[in-house]
């Protein structure tokens, strides 16, 4: 098992160490890993000019799952578009063809009082999103900005093919088969032809999954449900670009960003995993971050890329248990705990282990 | 002054008829007004075939405001594209260029508890979202379904000019001089070309603006920030589709949204005034639905149509008084309050007034 690890800007270094940490331990456990580093983002800009750069394509394509820190940061903001760290982001999900992202948001019972969130409105929270990512108005042509008739004009291009909605509907149907059998299907087609097409497709697929109880949300509408009460969810999936908004806020809504992993998948398995958190240049290099999310992310990886389960469910819990324990990084902390540093956190994950 | 009234569907007749009474009694009271009728939506619908009648066109050309209830019912759902009752709103909002939809979130002290945030994160909230109504995705050509290779391809086209969005940010930016002097602009521009001509645009509109506090933010953010602290905010400002979901997260922050009015202004300060909530079929007819949305849009119109700031005062001032003396209609209702229906809370509101 061939893992590509990019530990990319600002606090992605110190995370993913700590996740490189289990890897390694659970190598010598007895589990055949390979770890090859490489780089993306604001650093891949520094040292070779560029956000992807033609190595780290290379490394990726080879690996069997990438494990990703995470990229940006202020220093990189003046750049031109194609060169900001976020493109090299872009261009590894299309490279990759990262159609599948899965975004779990999940309440631990430990940290419920960190919510925003009433706690009985927020416990046990459990919800799963499945946001299409390589498609959509992210990757549609035409876009640009042009002067038209005297003043300039901003356009992009929101696009779904058959397809491509059927793909990413079998994979939310199926994710919603072995959790709750719940699926919601998020998109706007009052109004946009191309989400009426998601809705038509979607529907089609259903078929498929006479076990699945589908139903269909306006995104509109979804942003409300999801403060409203958004244990009616099970599974949700949309678009990429309405996925982006409602999956960062539904992380929210457990109040605790810096414990929920990602997985972006193709359709062999082979995954990019992350946290959802950004890279927090403000806390780089202070041993202040929170690595549970990109720890979580290995766990993720173990399962989806190489159906390790067990040992998925062992991660899961040593960070349960180093919840319980009451190791909190400053992120989570809360009066009455034990507040400790990235690489604390990670030696009670690793002594749970 | 000439108040096309369009009731629409659902609870829409009942929650204007209330907003009604109140018209006549300022009228009775010295006001110069005259109410006339019409037909938008699923009502439109059945009497004349189409949402948007040519003499509902005619009617709202020549009012000073359009009161409108709500529309839309699962009556219609089976109905093609541009039979359907949402079309009526998006061709008066195109018709009369009502370019500007300004949508307050406020909680009121007396409905705190109704929330799903805990107190302290939502207490005395009061954000006003500047929406652009009349661009973006939402009119954008091309757009369709179509069949090309042998799949069928869904798509729309994102798109905004340099003088829609500078139109926009110039009542966003005054907005907020009559506030806190605070304005965030949501967009995503590290994706979305468009949306960085919205930036570079409002940013330049800034410079007009030297009082105001200018920040911008990416609109995944928007949708986090707005549940971890949505007291940061004053008025936010965005596009059309970002401004419709964000506005909707940001009403359901309150826990009331049959408490929320709104107004659609062109520039002349014509405007159309609705709740923000649906037309709520379920409830219809039964005298259960919370007109104060509507009552409330009353005095956004007496305010920004008809340049009527004390009247407008008085009215807010009336519906504070009614939750002050206990009354709530069952949308916000809580043990130990004076439950009463749709009629009677609007005998109190003309009580107070
Ligand atoms: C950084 C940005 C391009 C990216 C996206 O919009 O997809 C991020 O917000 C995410 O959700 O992974
Ligand atoms: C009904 C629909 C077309 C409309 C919109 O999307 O603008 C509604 O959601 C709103 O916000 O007024």
């Amino acid at each position: 098992m061939k893992i590509a690890v990019l530990a990319g800007d600002g606090i992605g270094p110190e995370i993913t160490g700590q996740a490189e940490r289990i890897l390694l331990a659970l190598r010598s456990d007895g589990l055949k890993l390979e770890l090859e580093p490489g780089l993306l983002g604001g650093c891949a800009v520094d040292a070779a000019g560029e956000p992807f750069p033609e190595i780290t394509r290379r490394l990726v394509k080879e690996a069997d799952a990438v494990l990703l820190g995470a990229v940006g940061g202020p220093k990189y903001d003046g750049l031109p578009r194609e060169k900001r760290p976020e493109q090299g982001l872009l261009a590894i999900r299309k490279e990759l063809n990262l159609f599948a992202n899965l975004r779990p948001a999940i309440l631990y019972p430990e940290l419920a009082s960190v919510s925003t969130l009433k706690p009985e409105i927020v416990s046990d929270l459990d919800i799963l999103i499945v946001r299409e990512l390589t498609g959509d108005i992210y990757f549609g042509q035409p876009r640009g900005i042009e002067r038209r008739e005297g003043q300039r004009v901003g356009f992009n291009t929101m696009i779904y093919t058959e397809g491509e909605i059927s793909r990413i509907a079998h994979v939310a149907f199926q994710a919603a088969r072995k959790r709750k059998g719940r699926l919601c299907s998020v998109d706007k087609m009052n109004v946009l032809e191309c989400t009426q097409l998601w809705r038509d497709v979607v529907t089609e697929t259903a078929k498929e999954y006479p076990d699945v109880k589908l139903s269909h949300m306006l995104v509109d509408n979804a942003a409300m449900q999801l403060v409203r009460d958004p244990k009616q969810f099970d599974v949700i999936v949309t678009g990429n670009m309405f996925g982006d908004i409602l999956s960062d806020e539904a992380s929210m809504l457990t109040g605790s960003i810096g414990m929920l992993p990602s997985a972006s998948l193709d359709d062999q398995n082979k995954g990019l995993y992350e946290p959802i958190h950004g890279s927090a240049p403000d806390i780089a290099g202070k041993d202040m971050a929170n690595p549970l999310a990109t720890i979580l992310s290995i766990a993720m990886m173990l399962r989806y890329s190489f159906a390790q389960e067990e040992i998925a469910l062992r991660i899961e819990h040593a960070v349960r248990k180093v919840l319980a324990q009451g190791f909190r990084t400053s992120d989570i902390y809360e009066p009455g705990m034990k507040k400790v540093g990235t690489r604390e956190i990670g030696d009670a994950v690793l002594a749970n282990l």
